[in-house]
């Protein structure tokens, strides 16, 4: 990706979304003894930065082959982010999604229009469906959530509008699961701002991400029990090179510190985000030295939770 | 207050704190039936509007008798603000606060510098406090938190910035508790937009605003039991008149409707906010023949909310 086909990218992008604010809380940084600078895609259209791979890679998709149908598999982000793409677009949205999903966001992904298949809880259940769905409809164009190229350059616009308002910032912090926002991210900066450092932030209980990045060889996920819902999926073959090249770590934290994070979040800048974005903020307080006194960006990948999970978390002692 | 005084109390105010975004969420728009614009002094400085008020009574109290200490009594948000402004005006903050009162509160108050003197819980246990104070020390600067004109004139910006950004508002909805931000609500869509309607909301477990209101008497809280605790208190004579003269109506809520309608904000909105906040909304749920089909601006009051306290009001279904 050069830096044409980036603006490219971003024209297509950023006139379909939300431009989401940046936060900052003085409290907050001189608790931490850093500069924390959150990019708030909890606010973003669809509640999570989904949407900007999902427009991207169904624009980009219908350029070569058109359809009336766009698909693909979510426990829930992507979803809604599919459903909402293939409403801007005028095309019909079929989504294979667990039953256990909750219902906000099967109500979210039947308010964008999309129609649900429902699987097995698995992530194996969800893609023998959606093979099946191909199989009999093989006139359907397929969107992988993450390890698809256009879903990470769309992406990467994320990281790249954090960038252009605070090119000052000295490290990214992405949480990792399927490998898509991270891939974006380490493109974006590596075009933008080549100094700085991108981290990868990853639950200990589903560090398959952290495995791969070490074995340079792609891992599965082992049965991963964590409260980050959202980063239980595995990495790709398409996001694993990117990740190789450009990141330079990928860091674990138990669920006890996402929770700490959380609500650290929650008490300084009083806004709601899903597990999975708490990640990276209890990597920066797990590692002060890597981020003690820099000035540090974090994703806030999403906002999408249930507020019984919710009421459970807090809870907690 | 003419437009030139309201301009010169904007111009001490709005340097001294953070310009709070006004959000609006298509998805809720389309389910309520009407066009909600909420202004969000939940990301105000020190978590609630509280700090207008207090910026601009300390700074008009210090023109015409100085002092080294400013004081007040106050359960959570105003304790917050007051020390805050005595910082910024490098002063020292004597705060009277209740026993019971969340750890996180009295936390913030220390960390803006303030000097706390618990008393009993009840709002008269800490008038008394405050008395005994400031009988041994006259030299004090006594600030009121809600009954005290210069606290209603600061809090007056803020729907003096909500109708500048959105003069289209048709009707403001405001929490009422000791009435300051209803009067200085009020005040300033008389002043700048005069056909804007203001309503207070009000939990119809703390309902001596509505029955003051409409037997034009100040009537006493009785036994104040809501989950809204910034509205357990009572009008006072300053801002009463201004209420009696410039407010359409008081409308009231019960608990589990409050609780509705901060899980709306919680879902549609991604942010945190205090229950307070959300009688506002709540009213305009139960009153569709008032609200729907309208513009209606929403001041959510504060997001000073204990984390545990959440959790609470989330697990209840």
């Amino acid at each position: 990706m050069n830096l044409v086909e980036y603006k490219n990218i971003q024209s297509i992008v950023r006139p379909r979304i939300h431009r989401t604010p940046v936060l900052s809380s003085t409290f907050m940084n001189e608790t931490y003894g850093s500069k924390l600078l959150f990019k708030c895609e909890n606010f973003q259209q669809t509640g999570s930065f989904k949407i900007r791979g999902a427009i991207y890679a169904t624009h980009s998709k219908l350029l070569t082959a058109d359809s009336k149908i766009l698909t693909g598999h979510s426990s829930g982000n992507f979803a809604q982010a599919l459903a909402k793409a293939a409403k801007i677009y005028g095309k019909k949205a079929i989504l294979v999604m667990p039953e256990n999903a909750p219902a906000s966001k099967v109500e979210a992904v039947r308010h964008y229009g999309g129609k649900i298949i429902f699987s097995g809880n698995s992530p194996a259940d969800r893609e023998m469906k959606m093979y099946e769905y191909l199989i009999k409809n093989p006139g359907s164009i397929f969107i992988h959530p993450s390890n698809d190229m256009d879903m990470i350059r769309g992406n990467a616009t994320c990281a790249g509008d954090l960038l252009e308002a605070h090119p000052e910032i000295e490290n990214i912090i992405v949480p990792v699961g399927g490998g898509g926002l991270l891939a974006g991210t380490a493109l974006a900066s590596h075009l933008l701002s080549p100094d700085t450092v991108i981290y990868g932030a990853e639950p200990a209980e589903a560090d398959d991400a952290k495995r791969s990045f070490h074995t340079k060889t792609i891992v599965p996920s082992k049965n991963p029990d964590t409260i980050a819902d959202g980063l239980r999926t595995q990495l790709g073959t398409v996001n694993f090179p990117i990740i190789l090249n450009y990141v330079k770590d990928i860091l674990t934290v138990t669920d006890r510190e996402i929770i700490e994070a959380m609500k650290d979040v929650y008490r300084f800048l009083k806004i709601v985000i899903e597990p999975s974005s708490a990640v990276p903020l209890a990597v920066i307080r797990k590692y002060p030295e890597i981020f003690s006194g820099k000035i540090n960006g974090v994703i806030l990948s999403g906002g999408n939770i249930d507020l019984r999970t919710l009421s459970d978390i807090f809870s907690k002692r």
